[in-house]
């Protein structure tokens, strides 16, 4: 695995301009003339050759690393340390993934974020015992200035995503360092679900990830993850930003609970109670009812729900959208269903390292989805059940794994991921959803699936006031809990539709992950409130 | 005002295409053939010349709206109608701001957003007295769907934003009523500062408008302000996604207060306690020992502090960002300082608009920044403090009218509504921030001001554990309750500094506003807890 000098020489074609290779010539002198200056603790001996190469930093803030020469250094990431940098001497900060002595030399494999390289120091005229030995003694984890050769290599290095080149390291200084007990180490919260269970093949289970996750997130996968849950993110506000919708902010602290008592978090609000918001629900509304037209709103929802399922968080990220429309709530659930298909095709086009990163570990199907997206009513998606051999009646609500079958025939029968099951039963839906006019048992409403479970809940809203109060009284809530909601409608408001979209679920459901914690970087559930 | 035959001929040349007029021409006809069908309350009389022409849609639910005429029905919007358009026959849906009956005829405002247009109706051949009636009757507020003609107008009409042409009424159907009795009028709610309180220009009190935020949101004032505060928003997250940082999400319910156990709320969390994030400061440190390197996360926050000033909430925006830097925090504030110059400048070329309609109503001088932004040490700021009078030690901290003076100084000095203050006393920031190590008195933080007001405070954060505890035993911290905070550090992390943004002071000071519950939809603060 060891480079020679002679494969190093073949591939010696730079793919630097002369400029930067000079420029990089110039700063490997400087460093040599650096010496003692900046180390504050390394102790070598007086007839070390490397003295004032290696060392630790201590503790970074200023003064010990104010020199001008240490704030005009440039620095290379692993990820672009290809075969056409063979030569180059560079500088690159870094992570020791693991580092393994042998005799006089020691091998390292030094990682940023998902992207790793072996590194190479070796006992030599221009290296003391000391350097290496103190390069052996650097534990797991610790972040490290490396100024080093790159070098390519004779046989692909198959533990590194860097696979042709190598860095043989001249200067070697500590940033920050890891205790030595590590509580997980990354290789193996990295292992791929496909590997044997044999051997050193050490799991790492959930528990003792998301207790240590400032670790666990340093695995390529959640390096992946996290890159592409701020890309839904970013797709969702970009998209319905170029659709004319506008961003708002509302309230977490509410004066009571906006759908409904149950499953509500209560806070201590100086002399009274707030409760924590279910939903934006009422404000975006009332957004609507303040001529605001279109809005979106990104922000946590909290639910007290005792449920310790694979996709039940106690509070996640809501992705909520509401929009007036002119005469039919169709209307909505086409800028929906479009702002869906965007995503997907975003996510497919600018994230595809992300997904083959996430792929590489746990392994998943690509998500198919069709443009414009599959709209089925719920009559015919029960009927499909039936037909499955389900008992199910036409105004009985679907189970979990109702959903899971359903999203299984679709996609057996129309080769999507993704589909939208319009005109829910009205007896299945909270007491503000519009009523089908035609139909009294069936009502303007929506669910969104993937991969057979649902991601987004919507409808049609009841903007009149005699309405909303008929169907509030049905439901048995007391109206004098809901007058500020109710009133909102009392001073002219256009129809509306929206729905609302969990930005956790959509992220595990697109990378076909098992449970909504591989995608909420700090979950929080009726037994874990920590980290 | 009122536009005459032969002034709309003077300005008969169309902007629109011959195709479109053709297409509205034909949608003309076919709503003069739609009759009576859509209407299900217009009780007319049988002799009524405008049968099928005006009423109320009932409540727009499809199956009553659902013809296929309707649904390809063109809006035009308000902001559209120029005299170019003039002798076009457009449809818009508005709201009626008031209206006036006089003889035969009937004046309206019409509005859409910050938009109004004249409407007229009178009594003609084509146009019965019921529908006249009709007209009069319909309630201020109430939305309406109106068919009429583009028209030329021979004196400036001042009390709408389209001066030159006003719209005759030749269909009109009310979509959306409004009760007869408004909490507060919209115009008097949109009211300029600037006009005298003689006679009828009654003000509108802060609390009334937030009691009844729907219908105070629909001043022009108010829908420029939550679009401005939606750019601000997007600017932050697209000029930081430029910037190579990734967007994350940290929870609200937390296991210990973050900040120390003061001004937190408190959460009934199943058999314990959780409380409210006071910031998301531990979790965007822990996402950077996670190696995500530059992370940004925009959200609630909240603060149980029992102040009612004009700039604090119990609840509010924040905008913060954390980055690991190589060397010196100084890199950090480089970045946060253009994040704002960009951003001042994004505001200036993209929301003009905006910040005109604000000034219309409140007034203000626009806001004034250098590129790149003025950055000073505390010191200085304490000095040039002396230097005006005020009785200040190096070490103390500013207190808020000190800030606002020192930030009329500086204005007056550097001509700059924005600038950043340097190397803050040690004493005065939490226990995390880095200690300066050259000068023990001080810190490696910052505060960053718009307008002589704090905007952001910032620093480089404590990396190293054995520093992190002792600065933590040193403010009498109980370690048990933030050992999880501690631990991050254990496992090697970059030097790192960050800062904490509110948007709504953004905002306001932006806008040069008096009162932060201007610039937040649904406000919260000690007293408010709705709507």
């Amino acid at each position: 695995m060891v480079s020679t000098k002679e494969n190093q020489e073949e591939s010696a074609e730079g793919a630097l301009s002369k400029k930067q290779q000079k420029k990089l010539a110039k700063e490997a002198q400087k460093s040599a003339k650096r010496a003692e200056t900046v180390s504050q603790e390394s102790q070598v001996k007086e007839e070390d050759v490397s003295a004032g190469k290696y060392g630790s930093f201590g503790m970074i803030r200023s003064s010990n690393v104010n020199s001008s020469e240490l704030r005009n250094r440039i620095f290379t990431h692993i990820k672009e340390l290809t075969v056409q940098m063979a030569k180059n001497k560079v500088w690159i900060r870094a992570r020791l993934q693991t580092s393994r002595a042998k005799g006089k030399q020691c091998f390292m494999v030094l990682r940023q974020q998902q992207f790793t390289i072996q590194g190479l120091i070796a006992v030599s005229p221009n290296i003391s015992k000391s350097m290496v030995k103190f390069a052996s003694n650097i534990t797991k984890e610790s972040i490290i200035d490396i100024f080093g050769e790159v070098s390519c290599v004779q046989n692909e290095i198959d533990s590194c995503t860097q696979k042709q080149v190598e860095l043989h390291i001249e200067e070697l200084w500590e940033v920050s360092a890891a205790k030595p007990q590590l509580p997980l180490l990354v290789e193996d919260a990295a292992r791929p679900l496909t590997d044997g269970d044999e051997g050193l093949n050490i799991r790492v289970n959930q528990d003792t990830r998301l207790d240590n996750r400032i670790l666990d997130l340093r695995t390529p996968a959640n390096q992946a993850i996290f890159r592409l849950e701020a890309g839904v993110c970013k797709l969702f506000r970009d998209i319905l930003t170029d659709k004319g919708f506008i961003e708002i902010h509302t309230p977490k602290m509410i004066s009571a609970a906006s759908e409904g008592g149950a499953n509500v978090f209560t806070v201590s609000y100086f002399k009274g109670n707030a409760y924590l918001a279910q939903s934006p629900q009422l404000y975006k509304q009332m957004a609507i009812a303040g001529d605001l037209e279109k809005v979106f709103t990104v922000g946590a929802v909290f639910r007290a729900e005792d449920s310790n399922t694979h996709r039940h968080l106690t509070e996640f990220v809501g992705l909520d959208l509401e929009m007036a429309f002119k005469y039919h709530y169709h209307e909505v659930i086409q800028v929906i269903g479009d702002l869906f298909t965007k995503m997907f095709k975003g996510l497919r086009d600018n994230y595809q390292d992300e997904i083959d990163a996430v792929r590489q570990q746990y392994g998943m199907e690509s998500f198919k989805f069709l443009d414009p997206p599959l709209c089925l009513e719920y009559t015919t998606g029960i009927a499909m059940l039936r037909e499955a051999g389900v008992n199910i009646n036409d105004e009985d609500d679907l189970s979990t794994p109702d959903e899971k079958l359903l999203g299984r025939l679709v996609r057996a029968k129309y080769d999507t991921d993704f589909y939208i099951l319009d005109k829910y039963p009205l007896a299945v839906r909270p007491f503000y959803t519009m009523p089908d006019p035609e139909n009294p048992k069936l009502s303007n409403s929506y669910d969104m699936f993937m991969r057979g479970e649902e991601i987004l809940s919507g409808a049609q809203r009841i903007h009149d006031v005699e309405l909303l109060t008929e169907r509030a009284k049905h439901h048995n809530i007391d109206l004098e809990k809901i007058r500020a909601y109710i009133d909102s409608f009392k001073y002219g408001c256009p129809p509306h539709a929206g729905g609302g979209i969990g930005l956790e679920r959509v992220v595990m459901l697109y990378l076909g992950l098992d449970n909504i914690r591989k995608t909420s970087m700090f979950p929080r559930d009726p037994k874990r409130l920590t980290p």
